[in-house]
C-alpha cells in the first residue's frame, strides 16, 4: 500500500497501468465499517482501489466542527492495509488550495434545500474538493455511501453536468446493530446521546412502515417522523423532509418515490439520517 | 477524421489506445489560419489530435451576438481534414446542456476585470464548457490562443485549481500581413472598418516601443494606446489595459512584465487584442 500527500506520486501511480481499472473512496478519515464497505465494494469491482484520506476545510463553516472533527491516520492506514488498498492519498491543505486558488464549483438547484439550508457553504465545499479529487484520481468509479444522500445527489448532479468519465457507484448505509447509522461524529456522543440517537433510524423506519401501509401524505409522514423526534428529551431537531429524490422539494402527496430525511442535533453534535422509498415493484 | 456529436463515441475512440498522447483544440468554429496553426502545432506534439467545433451559447450574454456568430460547418471540416485531425467533436446544445443542468464553474479574482467587466457573464460560460470538453476529451495536451489573453489566464487558473491532468499550451496570435489578429468576427467587418480596424495592433506596438525605450508608467501607455484609437474615426474604445499578466491589475508602474490589451468597437463589432511585454532577457 502506497501513502503519499504528493499530487504527482498519485498521477504516476494511477498511470502506470493505463489499461488497469481504479475504483476511488473520497473520505475524512476517522474510518468506520460504512467506510470499509465502501472500500470492499471498490475492491470486488476495480483492477485497483485508491482512498483519499483529507478532511476538506471549505465544506465547513467558520461556526462548525472542523477544529474537533476527529482524526486518527495511524489507525485509517492500518484499517485500509487490512482491507487491502493500493494507494492512499493524504493531501496537506497547501497542496489542495495553495495560495491564489479562487475557483468554485457548485451545483446550483439541488444544492440548496436540507442540508444546503442549515449548511448554507456545505456543497460548494463538496463539490470543488471532489471535482479535484477526481482530477487528482482519475478513477474508473468513485463509491459513496447513501447516508449522505443530498451529497450523493448533488455529486450525481455534478458528474453529469461536468461530464466526468467514471461511475458514481451509491452504496447502502453502514448501521450499527441497533440502527444508528455509522459516522465518524458518533464518537462525540456521550453515552446517554448514543442511546437517544436510535430515535434517527427509528422514525425513517416508522415512516416507511406508513408508506407500505398506504400514507401518501407529506405533512402526515412529516409529522409523524417529527413526533417521534420530539418525545426524545435529549434530540432537536433540525430537520424533517419529505422529499423528491431528484429535485429534493418537499411533496405534498408520494407519489412512486420519496426521500426520507432528517439531521437531529443532541447537544451539539448534529447526525443526519435517510431512507430511501421505492414503491415495492410486483 | 471521425466526426462525431456524440460523448460516447468521443470516448471511445479517445480510450481505444490509452497509451497514446492527445492533442485538443477546442473551438467555436468558422476556422481562419489561427485556429488552424493551434491544430498544428497539437499535430506535432501527440499522437492524435482532437478538434471540438461548439459555439457555446453560455459565453454570450444576451445582447451579444450568439445569433449572428459566423458558421460554416462544412467548410471548417474541410479545412481540418486538409490539416490532419483524427477527431471532430460537434455536439449539439441538448448534448452539452440537457434539461436540469446545473452545475457552475467560475474562476472568481482574474475573471472580474477587463473581458469581465465588459462581458460580466462571460468567463463563467467559458470556465463551465472548458470544463465539461476536457472531461469529454480527456486530452494529453489542450491548445488556445494568445489571442484571447485574459481567457487563457483564467483557464490556465481552472486547470491548476481543479487539478485538470493536462497541459494548457498557449500558442502566439495569428496576425493578417497588416497586423491585425485573427477573429472570427473579422468576417463581419465592412471594408472601411477591416482597415481602420489595424489600429489595434498598431497602439499595442507603440506602447512596446515606449516599454522597451524605458517608459514605465501605466497612466502614460495607457493614455498612448487610448489616443492612438481615439485617432482613428470608427473606432471606439470599449478597455484599454496595461495590467499585471498574472491578477490582471492594472499597474501604475511597470516591472518586469505587462500585459497591454484592449477592446475596440468597429460600429457593432467588437475586436480585442493583446501584445504580452517581458523585460528582454540579456
Amino acid at each position: 500500500m502506497q501513502v503519499t500527500p504528493k499530487i504527482k506520486v498519485v498521477r504516476r501511480l494511477r498511470w502506470a497501468d493505463p489499461t488497469l481499472s481504479w475504483g476511488f473512496v473520497p473520505t475524512m478519515g476517522y474510518l468506520h465499517a460504512g467506510h470499509l464497505s465502501l472500500v470492499e465494494r471498490a475492491r470486488a469491482d476495480n483492477d485497483r482501489v485508491a482512498v483519499s484520506i483529507y478532511v476538506n476545510p471549505t465544506q465547513f463553516a467558520p461556526t462548525e466542527d472542523l477544529s474537533t472533527y476527529p482524526r486518527n491516520m495511524e489507525r485509517d492506514l492500518a484499517l485500509l492495509r487490512e482491507v487491502g488498498v493500493d494507494l492512499v492519498f493524504t493531501p496537506d491543505n497547501d497542496v489542495m488550495y495553495p495560495p491564489g486558488f479562487q475557483t468554485s464549483v457548485s451545483v446550483n438547484d439541488v444544492s440548496q434545500p436540507l442540508e444546503g439550508a442549515s449548511r448554507p457553504t456545505h456543497f460548494a465545499g463538496v463539490t470543488v474538493v471532489v471535482a479535484k479529487l477526481f482530477n487528482i484520481m482519475q478513477p474508473t468509479r468513485a463509491y459513496f455511501g447513501q447516508k449522505d444522500a443530498q451529497q450523493v445527489i448533488v455529486l450525481q448532479r455534478m458528474v453529469r453536468d461536468l461530464n466526468f468519465n467514471l461511475d458514481l457507484v451509491v452504496c447502502p448505509t453502514g448501521r450499527e446493530p441497533d440502527g444508528l447509522a455509522m459516522s465518524s461524529r458518533n464518537v462525540h456522543l456521550s453515552p446517554e446521546q448514543r442511546s437517544a440517537a436510535t430515535v434517527l433510524s427509528r422514525c425513517l423506519r416508522e415512516a416507511v412502515v406508513m408508506l407500505h401501509a398506504g400514507e401518501r401524505d407529506g405533512n402526515a409522514l412529516r409529522a409523524l417522523m417529527r413526533d417521534t423526534i420530539v418525545a426524545e428529551p435529549l434530540a432537536t431537531i433540525d430537520y424533517v423532509s419529505v422529499a423528491d429524490p431528484e429535485t429534493l422539494q418537499e411533496v405534498e402527496q408520494v407519489t412512486d418515490r420519496a426521500l426520507l430525511s432528517l439531521a437531529v442535533f443532541f447537544g451539539r453534535i448534529r447526525l443526519i439520517d435517510n431512507m430511501l422509498w421505492l414503491t415495492p415493484t410486483n
